[in-house]
């Protein structure tokens, strides 16, 4: 039988090319697993489509709604995932392997429904930082807004992550309204090519906000506009040639590039073979060098070792790579898979073949070595290779990169020498510093984060629930200048941002509220005799507010309060001590008493839609209250939350309390849950 | 006399090149002001002296330090603005225009020193959002921070604003602690030179951190790396060429284009010719028009109008314009002066010529118009010209831009169609809309902004204060997406982190705040018998921190509490109510009963360097304290930012109050002014 040729998903349907493609050989076997080819594939219909279609009906979508669905789509292919397993072997991976591809790309889906419902609104628009008052009189604010950019994300994958690669861009892309045209690395293509037919079995997601293509995506990018984004994961020579597309250069199209990169593992000079950090160090080098086979943009390419340490950091290597089983994964006891495919052998091969020049071998033989339950020269294996250079003039071991299980191990003479070494791979996704020293962490953290886009400090402390050098986490940003491509993806819900504009709105106190849905200083209030607290959300509008008191804050009463909550600080006690006192010069009320007293006027008591206050932000107290002054407190509803799939939601409020001449004394936002329907349905 | 040959300052010296140079002819009597040239100026001399000695010298400063400085230098400025006034004048600018210019550009570095006093800490490091726990027991932790990138900020500017051009680029990147080389516009480059001379002179700015380059950058650009960064103003060629360099692209370098764009400015539905948006859109447009001569990248070069209000818009334009008195800005009673050069005035006229194929000229011709005071062959004069174009199949009024007085009438239909018409400009620094109806800018605001990165409403209800369609303020974000060269500047503290490497950190609680100098959740606290509240700056730690209580809540507390403040909440009154609250079920004590008995326990009543509680973030309340329940409270010093040039200084504690079960019932930072020495020095 035929291999079967892999197909493209292209405005909702499956796209097949019109030859018989090129084969992919199994990593293990050599045997053919599928073939590719994108001849006689409109690809320039995908980008159309995905304007046309994809976006608008992504758009349509709030942010939760958007979470709702990626959630779904995670829990739905994370109870099949055994197929993927089964077919991820054929790349060369180990069910290790596999766990941070596929249920570490589901578990992204996962992390991001959940950061969008705690951290987005339920809109399609967010507001980024406060608003700026523009002029003396508050009448002209200016308020930043995110809004989905109208155009399609093009993901170009590398072919190591064939899972992961796909989803850790699809989520954010898909939470931000973008649709995303997914190209896969073509190597392992056909695992992604499977997962992505159980996405659109899933019938979860909406038409045309995600397409696949399979083969070569030449003339994609010609036809990219302004509102277009390129995500690309690979070498830094692709991302060289990508970036360069004319229409790129010509349309400022978003460019995000992650490189694959000279990454460093620093043992703290602290970190001596009696200590725990000695052990990890080495543990975590050699996991770093094993996992994927050391297919990883981020595995660990330098260890920079204290030069007395050098000798005892080799050993112990030594021995734990002795332990190694490379071989077929599907055989009992591998530990270490197959590279992706013959080519990649070769590249790696001549990548050492370089860095021995200037460095000895001093642990893997890629002539000598034991392959379990597979056949050494049909399949893409290699020992994983440890080398050791002591020459820190040479510059190979900063600059070529072997993408396989090798390392070289480098001494280094004082913190600052680390710092220096570090900076020569010209910029880097990921560092790490094995150390309990928190001066060294400092130290060599802020000499060197500038180069990396995550540093990990590993030490006794968090090595148990550390999730190690190698791993980019979907709340932390993934990425890093120079040579690492200078881009960022990920980091929670920056990495949603990233797929929107950000735009500077400016205009009146009641524009901008209409605009962005929140209640801004200066806007119109509503009092229309009832009490806001009796509104339940169906009703509650923006700007409903009330106002209440004046009431006197009496000697009495500051003395009482002082007595009954136990806080007699001498500013509310003594007169001539808060008379000393540069900020008050006198005796003054208690800050909490002012709120206090304030939610005694404001609180409507009866049951109602108003369920409870969890919370106040930003509490300022701006002018001191003194006894005989009163208290007057506006309430002004300010941004409506709704929470899906419940009974109730979350409002905040604007207060601002008054001293007798009107002026501001506190304000804050006081937080409430209130229930959607008041009294509630049956 | 021959015109002076202008110098570059490099490496801390002035330095002139060693040919003639090519004239600079004023735009107003085409005499020649000043030549240019740095054939035989070695300008990789900048980069290595940037890297080796600025950079380094910036980042010994904290935000503080470097905000001090602008101020100063903003200052000195300032008062010496007549004479950049005077030669001003020769570049065709009028002295409204040099307002906009000169003291629009000493205004950014007071702006940007102000906000940076207010929004970044008096240190190096700048954290980015809160804590993300990596681990379910809280052992493993990542926090993003922004440190300087280690390169040079190159940045490249338009003729058009010679002043505020370098220094609104400088002022971010000098707060960043990245040193910078300007490069202004060769045509304006005098007046340039002269506002540098007084920056050296000022003798306020460390060696390295600024230089000036006069002339061709050749070279310049392919010595860049991951490090450095260029800002870019210009045309969007231009911009396409300079991102298109070997360099920049290989080695990911930031690259920030601010290319000028068609922007426009659109009368809502609403403002017919009897309401006052009507006149101000028209008074708007017209200054717009004439300011700079048009010479403008955010001036509106398209007025979309009600196709009923079109012939208004015309007429009331034509009259407006009537008034425009041309000439030479020194001249009495001139309201728009020269273009810059011949050179620009023959692209506006090319220009126009092309946009004339499809629209009318409706006021203003260029063959026949009056010059006051000069002489119209010589200068660079044109008059203000406004065409109308009421086919709307034309491409021209969306992609030829008139870099002049120069603007199009177009009629639209709908609120829609305005958004479809603003997004044919491909992408625009900034839009404008006058209308009184919040309904219409909602509409047009949410549909537009992705195209946009400014929008200005303009009403009756701003007008007074608004700082027009047409001026980038310091902070709001400057830029635009896609023909607007997808770049983004200014924006307050976000045009410094433009210039920073995120970087997320991770490892234990201990390790990240000794890294970020902020305490978090988990790291070690120190209890040393001392109440912290009795420890001036000079003596207190991070995790400094004091536990106090157990303290009853009593029935009796609560009742008390209610009747005295006046918050009878049926929570906290009525057993029965309280019980049928989804979230209570039993009465609670009041949130605020909770942190003012928490400050009872923690306070320490005697005068001390605590001076006064200045306000309360994050107030959360976890866990309902029920009558009976004790309250235990942890203060713990959180951040620590001693304020420059005072004698105290900001302390942030962590507060944590916990019931009898240990559980927190309520989370908090307390905000605290704290004096640097106690007792006072005398």
């Amino acid at each position: 039988m035929t291999a079967p040729l892999l197909e493209s998903h292209i405005a909702g349907r499956w796209v097949a090319a019109d030859d018989e493609g090129t084969p992919l050989p199994d990593a293990v076997t050599g045997e053919t697993v599928a073939r590719v080819s994108t001849a006689g594939v409109d690809v320039t219909a995908m980008l159309d489509h995905a304007r046309r279609v994809g976006g608008p009906a992504l758009r349509e979508l709030t942010f939760h709604q958007r979470a709702g669905l990626l959630k779904a789509l995670g829990l739905k292919l994370m109870a099949g995932k055994d197929e993927f397993y089964a077919l991820s072997r054929r790349t060369g991976a180990t069910d290790r392997d596999s766990a941070v591809d596929v249920d570490g790309g589901f578990g992204t889906l996962l992390s991001y429904a959940s950061k969008a419902r705690r951290e987005l609104p339920d809109d399609t628009v967010v507001l980024d930082g406060a608003p700026e008052v523009l002029g003396k009189r508050g009448t002209f604010l200016g308020q930043h807004v995110y809004t989905s950019m109208r155009g399609v994300a093009v993901q170009v994958n590398a072919f190591n992550f064939p899972v992961w690669g796909m989803l850790e861009k699809l989520a954010p892309a898909f939470l931000a309204g973008v649709p995303t045209v997914v190209k896969p690395g073509s190597q392992t293509a056909y695992l992604t090519e499977l997962v992505f037919r159980r996405m659109v079995e899933s019938g979860l997601l909406p038409e045309g906000s995600v397409q696949l293509l399979v083969g070569n995506p030449a003339g994609l990018l010609d036809s990219l506009g302004g509102q277009d984004l390129v995500f690309f994961t690979g070498s830094a020579e692709t991302a060289r040639k990508l970036r360069s597309t004319p229409a790129v250069l010509a349309n400022s199209v978003r460019f995000n590039a992650e490189a694959d990169s000279l990454n460093c593992s620093v043992l703290g000079p602290d970190a001596t073979p009696d200590t725990p950090e000695f052990g990890l160090f080495v543990d975590q080098l050699v996991t770093e060098m094993t996992v994927k086979a050391g297919q990883k943009c981020t595995a660990i390419r330098r260890a920079l070792v204290p030069r007395a340490l050098v000798d005892d950091v080799v050993e112990a290597t030594r021995v734990k790579l002795a332990e190694v089983v490379v071989g077929d994964p599907a055989a009992e006891g591998v530990t270490m898979g197959a590279l992706a495919s013959p080519d990649q052998r070769r590249e790696v091969l001549k990548a050492v073949g370089a860095l021995r020049g200037v460095a000895r071998l001093v642990a893997g033989d890629p002539d000598d070595f034991t392959v379990r339950g597979a056949d050494r020269e049909r399949g893409a294996f290699l020992p994983p290779m440890l080398l050791r250079c002591d020459d820190l003039g040479a510059g190979e071991p900063h600059d070529v990169e072997a993408f396989g299980p090798v390392s070289t191990v480098l001494p280094y003479d004082s913190v600052a020498d680390a710092v220096a070494l570090a900076e020569r791979g010209q910029g880097s996704l990921v560092g790490s510093l094995v150390t309990h020293d928190p001066a060294v962490a400092r130290e060599f953290v802020l000499g060197a984060a500038h180069a990396h886009g995550r540093i990990l400090v590993l030490d006794r402390d968090d090595a148990r629930e550390s999730t190690g050098h190698g791993s980019p986490l979907p709340v932390l940003v993934h990425g890093g200048p120079g040579r690492a491509g200078g881009g960022e993806e990920l980091g929670g819900i920056r990495g949603v941002l990233h797929h929107m504009q950000r735009t500077a709105v400016q205009g009146s106190p009641d524009v901008l509220t209409e605009v962005g849905g929140r209640w801004m200083t200066g806007a119109r209030r509503t009092d229309d005799g009832v009490h806001p607290f009796r509104k339940s959300l169906a009703e509650l509008r923006i700007g409903d507010s009330v106002t209440a008191g004046p009431r006197e804050v009496t000697l009495a009463d500051v003395e009482h309060f002082a007595e009954f909550t136990g806080d007699t600080f001498y500013a509310h006690m003594d007169e001539a001590a808060a008379a000393a006192n540069p900020l008050f010069g006198g005796r003054v009320a208690h800050g909490y008493l002012i709120v206090s007293f304030a939610a005694g006027l404001f609180v409507d008591p009866d049951p109602g839609p108003v369920l409870a206050n969890y919370g106040v932000d930003g509490l300022r107290f701006l002018t001191p209250v003194k006894p005989g002054d009163t208290l007057t407190v506006t309430l002004t509803c300010k941004q409506i939350s709704p929470r899906g799939g419940a009974e109730h939601g979350e409002v905040r409020w604007d207060a601002v309390v008054v001293n007798s001449e009107g002026k501001p004394v506190a304000t804050y936002d006081v937080l409430t849950m209130v229930a959607k329907q008041w009294p509630p349905a049956a």
